[in-house]
């Protein structure tokens, strides 16, 4: 019987540095080295240490993982060398990795084609290879590289190749879709082809991308039909459309299909180490990311809500805390009562579902998203609104006026100048900043004018900022709305603007970011 | 035998919408629905008239689509209604769309913990508003909520469902993956199941999820084992982790699998639609999604990218052109060269590959987009930036200054006002205007000094503007791209502006929109 265990085998740092917009430095591939080992995962496929003096510095500096194999990953000899002259796989033998992968043709048009040799003489690259890692002493994984398009074009070359690299001592053959091209059929015929010809007890990997949608059903068909070793990537970042994802492709196996994969607490943190790793590569995460994207777990039909509130499975397949992530209701036009309750008694906890307010506030969500408000992503401005609603919201300072001020671009980029008016507790303040643009200038000059009242304002920072043209008629007079993300030292919030004109949305966000910050504290001024 | 022809049914505006970070205006859903109808699918599902105020405006306004079928989305009707009685029902008959599509529980589940009816009567509600709304004489089409799950559960039960709708008239049964926790293999099993049971000859549809990241194999299964239509969303963007991505699946069927989809002229386009879809949304396009992806096509690896310009086939299981892409190397300074070329000599015919003006243009490109520039979507600031370099670049008009003045909302709407002043072949003219922001207010002042010279400006018109900010720092100080839609009785084009300053920005792809129809007209000053 097979085994019910699969390896998770990483490329991240080899594969995934291939994609586009991804660069690790020689500290990102150590970090990310002893995140995977945290994670449990089986290899760590790490890079060449023959093709770049990164790669090469890497070997020296990594820490040997506890838990994982680390694997150096490189190509068959050069045509025309012996193994044991080539430099190429003497740099592989002696980088001081537990495994090595190499890769190999087994699409004869590759051979011709590409490296300009007979099929034949790429066979005996291979074997030649793969043979003399083995004399010194190494576990040896062959990469069988388009393998499923070989096999489509000519399968006794295809499993000829395999065959060899096996004969040869190869620990373990993968099967790969370099092109992604490959279909769940053809994988699962592949697979059982290669076992029916080199016998049941062969060690077989996959290697998936996803051109096609497919990396994450190639990967767990091969799974079912017998395969054992599953390459992939964090987040599925690499090459071109990417590879298996990771996260996704563990989760479905252990937590839907009953495989052993990664230790139990790595599932239950599998969306922090996902945001570890979108931190460490400063990129966002893919919002619907299967289970560790931040939209995996959000409802926002208003049936749907009410249903998961009563019982989750009911639209989730499975539970948030299996992943590590939250269950999030978004609030939006769709959403019902009992979602807006449930969100709604975060701010005021006395509310019940069936209070008046509850009503009010659902029909101001709906009157205000209609007019281009969105409160999904903006939640102290529904804080704001709920407390409105209320009755209990009482306003820290009055607005008297203000005025913007622009010029063309200049020399100092100083372009726009602000002066704001605003009143507390009866005492008048007047604000007046210049800026590189006129919502630059205004945040500047309102922070003038209310810091005197309430410094504690100096520690709040604007973390991003964000504009939509919801557009209608004539273009430039269409409406605008702003969200704008503020910090402190206690945290982030998000506030939401809308406007005919920029400087008035990015007004009305600015405003409930102070005037939230400030009930948050329970400010009061001096 | 089974037809060839897939009906791709789009949902983007029902399912999509409630998607985390999704929220389309009237106007959005008006200009969706026109792209879907000009890229060829077969059904438009718009949402649910009873639902909302904006989807029941939509149905008012929307212009019946050339080629696709109009679908309005709701559910069956609530228990202890006659169908007859029910008002959502009686909105979806009267809607005016071609079709409508309702949803009822096949998992027993469903029906006692959330709707809190018996299974018979959940069975009941199934068929008395499935007949009456066949009695309308509307193509009815019964999606099957949770499908899988149901059918895992209580086979016999989820069969019943789809057999009671198909027997009170259904016209198409769409099996639901709701929860997106289905695998190929019970799709698989399913669907043959299901065929064994209602006749091969009931015609199928598939709705999944990408939950598990299946939702693309679920979809291709589905079809090969005899469903003939596939409910899917624009970019894949919907519930969750999305849904079935339209542009994925329809380039799967077609281009790889040989099944009739879209038509040709849509798949030479599709990389296009997919961009004008995330503009449309103002959010970026995942870098690896398949087909249309900004990575898609690119190349990163050295080996990869020999082997490419040797045989593309190498490494693209399909052509780039086949979808409207172009293939990138990431790394390779004669193929940016020329690529230069192939678009430089749209606006240049003299240009010659070798010719030093592209180098020229090629470092011009590289510096202004590290500055946050996008020329791709920005045709005719691009064809501008080609004629600069070029020294055939001759300004219609010269700025001396402007200044804007805005001040806080008020009540006549008109908050900011602005005075331009050019000059024009030794002549100067000073233009002044209010708008309901800076950039509408800079827009009239500056066609009010223009138009003296060029009364031809008369009839162009903006017809969109796009606001994104790059990078954060102090937000409000980010970096701001603005790009402008233009319109005249000739044509459209788009030009892009860059600055810290919005209305810097917005100034930037006006005098570019202004500057690109002078030249385009030949224009010379009255």
């Amino acid at each position: 019987m097979t085994s019910n265990a699969v390896a998770i085998y990483d490329t991240t740092l080899r594969d995934g540095a291939q994609g586009a917009g991804l660069a690790f430095t020689l500290r990102d591939k150590l970090r990310i080295t002893a995140m995977l080992d945290r994670m449990g995962v089986d290899y760590i496929e790490a890079g060449d240490p023959f093709s770049n003096p990164k790669d090469a510095e890497y070997f020296r500096e990594v820490k040997r993982p506890e838990h994982a194999k680390l694997v150096a990953f490189g190509s068959t000899c050069r045509a025309g060398h012996k193994p044991e002259e080539d430099e190429g796989l003497r740099a592989l033998a002696e980088a001081g990795a537990d495994a090595v992968c190499i890769f190999g043709k087994s699409w004869s048009l590759h051979a011709t084609a590409v490296l300009g040799i007979t099929p034949e003489e790429n066979v005996e690259l291979i074997r030649s290879s793969v043979a003399w890692l083995k004399e010194q002493g190494l576990e040896v994984i062959f990469d069988a590289e388009h393998f499923f398009d070989g096999w489509k074009n000519d399968r006794s070359y295809a499993l000829g190749v395999v065959r060899t690299a096996l004969e040869a001592g190869a620990d373990c053959i993968t099967l790969c879709d370099t092109n992604g091209g490959a279909f769940p059929q053809d994988v699962e015929a592949a697979v059982a082809e290669v076992f029916e010809n080199l016998g049941k007890s062969v060690r077989l990997g996959i290697h998936a991308h996803n051109d096609c949608g497919m990396a994450e059903a190639n990967a767990v068909l091969a799974v079912q039909n017998g395969v054992r070793v599953v390459q992939c990537t964090l987040n599925g970042w690499g090459e071109r459309c990417g590879n298996t994802n990771l996260f996704t492709v563990a989760a479905n196996l252990t937590l839907k299909m009953g495989f052993d994969t990664l230790p139990d607490g790595t599932f239950r943190s599998l969306t922090r180490y996902a945001n570890e790793f979108c931190e460490l590569c400063n990129r966002e995460q893919y919002v619907h990311a299967p289970y560790v994207g931040p939209a995996a777990f959000s409802h926002k039909a208003g049936m749907h809500i009410n249903a998961v509130e009563k019982l989750p499975q009911t639209f989730e397949h499975v539970r948030p805390e299996q992943v590590g992530a939250q269950r999030r209701f978004l609030v939006s036009e769709y959403v019902g009562r009992s979602a807006v309750w449930s969100r709604a008694r975060e701010v005021e906890p006395w509310l019940k579902r069936d209070s008046e307010e509850i009503g009010k506030i659902a029909a101001e969500i709906k009157k205000l998203e209609y007019e281009g408000y969105q409160f999904e992503g903006a939640e102290a401005s529904f804080a704001l609104l709920v407390k409105r609603a209320c009755g209990t919201f009482h306003p820290h300072f009055r607005l008297i006026g203000f005025n913007v001020t622009i010029a063309e671009p200049g020399v100092d980029g100083e372009v726009a100048s602000a002066v704001v008016r605003i009143e507390v507790g009866g005492v008048e303040e007047v604000g007046g900043a210049v800026g590189n643009g006129p919502v630059n200038a205004l945040d500047r000059a309102m922070r003038r004018a209310i810091e005197k009242f309430y410094p504690q304002l100096a520690d709040m920072r604007l973390e991003d900022y964000r504009v939509r043209v919801l557009g209608t008629g004539e273009a430039s007079a269409s409406i605008v709305r702003v969200i704008m993300e503020s910090s402190d030292r206690s945290g982030r919030w998000a506030t939401v603007g809308v406007s005919a004109d920029i400087v008035g949305a990015s007004w009305s966000a600015l405003v409930d970011a102070l005037e939230y910050k400030l009930m948050r504290d329970g400010a009061q001024y001096v």
